[in-house]
């Protein structure tokens, strides 16, 4: 399957509600793609069970606050400067890059990348969705170093981090990350083929595509959009429901440490009582009803505008919108023990434990 | 010359003499460096001219806070691994390692490392002083790149910095420092044998032996020993001066930004009428006589204790200490006009336009 003008739009959709408020605006990617299609280049996509298993993959995004993607947008160049760097302390060329995760603007930048540099991109990524920080990924997850960590930004300056730890490094760059302007370009995680067919989260570039168009045709056929939705994701075996309708009546936001973090509270409306208060950190974490747990990492929270059914980022948050928050839950390469460790609520240092957003539902 | 167990004490007292207050308190250093002799390691100097012109040579140092260094020791170990990642980064060996700066811990950390690598040190250094960040060297004034600037830590996570600006390398190198628990040991600048005959301080660390021999002859001659340390600095040509005796009446110190920053507040006594403010970040910077500048950077200051003329680094500063300020100038190499913009009043931003220590005295 390729990307081009035709599923763009729907692509961009689908991997913001994946992307769970985070990955930066989505619009920005979108402007990126659309200027390199024009210019001629062509984004290839690449099923994982077409890639050899001694294929060489290297992971490509941008580190930094959604907040401050949106004023300093991710670069091409400075991408590729920061691949061509992991080739050269690895002594071996990239086969095909692919997104670490899923949503934003950083499931934008390795179809960028891979169309300047003419390489595939794999249909697959490390998240199955957008976290704030490196070492979320499920590579980590099943053991795998994430060295080099290379950033790079548009001063051509180019740091390199190998570290025994991913946390470590995500410590590390993302102080550089600050220091480079609150936005890093950045190469990591060198996979195989074979490493990818079993680690990474399969076919979340085609979900999102699917995840759009799904949209993009209720919109057309005047069906219930937000049904629609819900529908896809359980028509996948996936739990899907509503978890609040309401309007912003508090919102907290501030970049800190190279990261949007806040949260928002949401006041019932409709068959919606009390209120639904939701931390992020880049992305939305945990909501809590009425001071109960609803859903919480791994498990998608996406807030929706109420009457579009568009995703919004947390940065574009804002007071007195009226929004839907829909909870959807993952796949179980996401939720296993070492893998809540990692990117569930001990990640985060959140005070709750794990639970299913379908026990939850119970 | 080689450095043993007869003249490391004068080695320690001479080069924190030249380092006005920073690097660290130097016995530290000099506890590292004793236990390196008695397990048989030697410590072999190499003079600038003994160096073969086509000579590899690398620059390592302690990069952080002395407040931090005196409790988060320098690793011999990791330094070594910030050594081995620069050869690996440059495809050759080096032949020689040196310091970077001429004080405290940082004057110790070559010594340790070559003695350890068995590697001689080269009698010079690129500060003849000492300075709070990597990129105030007289290497920089001379245009040389520090490339690349590699971090480690005992964690074994090695950090490897290129960029085209040396300012820039210090900026993003400090952020890691800071993270990797506010000492990181390293690895910079890459010298050749002629690079350093035509850009290095040459013989400071021979001078500092010198120095330290002074102090100690005067002592048991029972000479007066500031007068001497006087003597001694301008039978070379240098200016050198008492430029206050006074008592530490207010005393302002913090660890900021992978830095001790502050001021401290001398009233006079004897001869010393009114105030003298001495601002300082790691290193004393600029010494004010009620509120007229009477010694800055280049220039050393350099405090010591009135009774015993020990120098007293920024972190060992205390209310109530009785001390003597000397003021001491610095070689041409050091007064440049590039040279000031790198490590003179404006390469701190210090409101204060560089007079020379020998035109204020008038």
């Amino acid at each position: 399957m390729d990307i081009g003008l035709h599923n763009l739009e729907d692509f961009i959709r689908g991997t913001t509600i994946l992307g769970t408020g985070g990955g930066g605006d989505p619009y920005v990617g979108k402007l990126m793609l659309l200027e390199a299609l024009k210019q001629g280049h062509k984004i290839r996509l690449i099923d994982p069970d077409d890639l050899p298993n001694d294929a060489r993959v290297i992971n490509v995004l941008s580190m930094g606050a959604p907040t401050v993607i949106n004023e300093k947008l991710p670069s091409g160049p400075a991408t590729i400067a920061a691949v061509r760097a992991a080739e050269r302390e690895l002594g071996y060329k990239f086969d095909a890059v692919m997104p670490i995760e899923a949503g934003g603007v950083n499931s934008t930048v390795p179809l960028l990348v891979g169309a300047l540099m003419d390489l595939p991109v794999v249909d697959a990524d490390g998240m199955g969705r957008a976290y704030p920080e490196v070492q979320m990924t499920t590579y980590n997850v099943a053991g795998k170093s994430g060295n080099p960590h290379v950033l790079a930004d548009d001063k051509k300056s180019i740091v390199v981090t190998n570290t025994d730890d991913n946390h470590e490094a995500e410590w590390l760059c993302r102080a550089v990350c600050v220091r480079m302007g609150g936005i890093a370009q950045m190469a990591c995680h060198p996979l195989t083929g074979r490493e990818i067919k079993d680690h990474a989260v399969l076919r979340t570039v085609s979900l999102s595509i699917e995840i759009g168009s799904t949209i993009r045709k209720a919109r057309s056929a005047n069906q219930d959009v937000f049904a629609a939705l819900l529908d896809f994701f359980r028509a996948r075996g996936r739990h899907a429901r509503q978890l609040f309708e309401g309007k912003i009546v508090d919102l907290l936001r501030e970049t800190r440490e190279g990261f949007s973090i806040g949260r928002v509270v949401l006041q019932g409306i409709g068959d919606s009582k009390g209120e639904l208060k939701i931390v992020f950190q880049n992305e939305f974490l945990l909501a809590e009803h009425d001071g109960r747990p609803v859903a919480m990492v791994p498990d998608l929270i996406t807030v929706l505008d109420q009457e579009t059914v568009e995703p919004i980022t947390t940065e574009h948050l804002r007071f007195g919108q009226r929004v839907r928050v829909v909870g959807v839950g993952v796949p179980e390469i996401m939720r296993s023990e070492r893998a809540l460790q990692i990117f569930g609520p001990p990640g985060f240092r959140l005070d709750v434990a794990y639970r299913r957003i379908e026990e939850l539902a119970a």
